[in-house]
């Protein structure tokens, strides 16, 4: 299969669902809804809802029982990026190549984007119209999963850690706890929600949540690595810039060449997980080498 | 019945709930838990909960099958209170007489507690371990309600609009959509899945609808009064405060003696609504009648 073709319809596919099913930019108030659409179409890959429909595709699932809730991990992802940015945050001017938020709408506008879009993830997830095929038991499970993953004990807490780390010596354990919250737990879920979704059973549900989280965690050392080697324009971001905030990194703590070992390490165990799949997860398994040739 | 025995009765089994419910003070990251608790124990009077509780009671339902969604409208009522208090938003340094969150926390954390309060209501919506007895079709409904009313075209729409037309002048039907959009959203969306997860017949759930939309308008209306002549020892916060930003208030646009006419007028028309109901709905009866009696 060629991913990148792949990856482009799924990513059109993504787009065109956000669009159908968020509330327009001509929206009254449409400042709030302006400043969303400008931070959920500014060229994200859309990687959470594309694992979240791979891990359906795998166990057989259908694209319109699993589409909605795998467009709401973008937009709690999307949000994470507005709220992160924040001058009281990370406080970063400069997002996929464009200013980010608050930059554009003014710091109130921009938090408030950001509470819209978490709350129009879960909103989404719960609309009444949609995803009639699965049970609204698997339903209420899938949407467990995103909050849990989004929450204080997940992405939150992630992020908690990471803002209070700042210009800190961290251990290992603490590097370890940001990167599978902030980044890991959110790709982790996606992949057991679509799982759920699509109908795994219980023994598929497993093997997908370990092919989950090993790859959340290989996802946010291979942007560690991407920081610190990346190609600025390439990036649309400033590279080292993780370094000069006096942020905790895998290059930082392990160097280089020893963090690209741990992800090739994680890549090949989460590769491991899917072996008693069928060819159905082959995008799973592309997803998964792509994710690590990022640095190469 | 004894109204005020009765609040304080509910407020407990709330209070306790929450403390059950939401990850301890001493869980990690313990410095977004901390922020999480500081503003959710403040001494609210978990109105909504309440709210949400007795419309269920109404309809002869169980508290267990409604005490979790109950609480999960605290939880995004105390993250808009966090959020709204920021200094990008109203700048607010006391909030039921204690330091906004912000000020004790700090700004990013503020966001963070608030964020992760939001992101806390869906997931203790969804815990599969806990409402049983009610169908997922009923969770999912009423899980749909509070998504919606908290959302960019329900509460974060009335607080955009609020933000922007600080200092401005404003026509009626601005001022009606920042406060029902801003306050009676919420409170309308928790009697309605009050009544959802109760297992209301469509009827009764159309008059619950009814006595909810208008106590949630009646109830901003007070909440202006109160802040134009309450005691501020009473109320914990400034006196006169939203006059003083140039927002824009009821007795600002009709005067005192008219506005509490209209507040006087909604709550009518909110126990009409109840018309035909049993004594089972006596606590929404009187509630109306408390929130009206506050101004007094």
């Amino acid at each position: 299969m060629d991913l990148a073709a792949y990856l482009q319809r799924r990513r059109r596919l993504v787009d065109e669902a956000l669009k159908r099913w968020i509330p327009s930019e001509d929206a009254f108030p449409f400042q709030v809804h302006k400043a969303m659409h400008y931070s959920l179409f500014a060229g994200g890959k859309r990687l959470r809802p594309i694992l979240a429909l791979a891990a359906s595709d795998a166990v057989g699932g259908l694209i319109r029982d699993v589409l909605p809730l795998a467009c709401s991990f973008e937009l709690i992802h999307t949000y994470s990026l507005i709220h992160d940015d924040l001058p009281s945050m990370d406080n970063d001017d400069l997002r996929r190549g464009k200013p980010t938020s608050h930059r554009v709408f003014g710091e109130a506008l921009a938090i408030l984007a950001g509470d819209a879009l978490l709350t129009e993830a879960f909103h989404l997830a719960a609309r009444p119209d949609l995803m009639k095929g699965v049970s609204p038991r698997r339903r209420i499970q899938a949407l467990w999963h995103l909050a849990r993953a989004a929450g204080s004990l997940g992405m939150v807490g992630g992020q908690t850690v990471d803002i209070l780390t700042q210009g800190k010596r961290v251990d290992a354990a603490t590097l370890e706890y940001i990167h599978t919250r902030k980044t890991g737990a959110l790709i982790s879920a996606s992949v057991a929600a679509g799982a759920i979704l699509g109908g795994a059973t219980a023994r598929q549900y497993r093997s997908l949540q370990g092919y989950g989280e090993k790859l959340g965690l290989a996802f946010q050392i291979t942007d560690d690595l991407l920081d610190e080697e990346g190609e600025e324009t390439k990036l649309g971001k400033a590279v080292g810039k993780d370094q000069s905030k006096g942020k905790a990194t895998y290059p930082g703590l392990y160097g280089i060449p020893e963090s690209r070992r741990q992800a090739e390490g994680l890549i090949t165990e989460a590769l491991h997980h899917l072996q008693s799949f069928d060819r159905r997860a082959n995008p799973l398994r592309q997803i998964a080498g792509f994710i690590l040739k990022r640095t190469h």
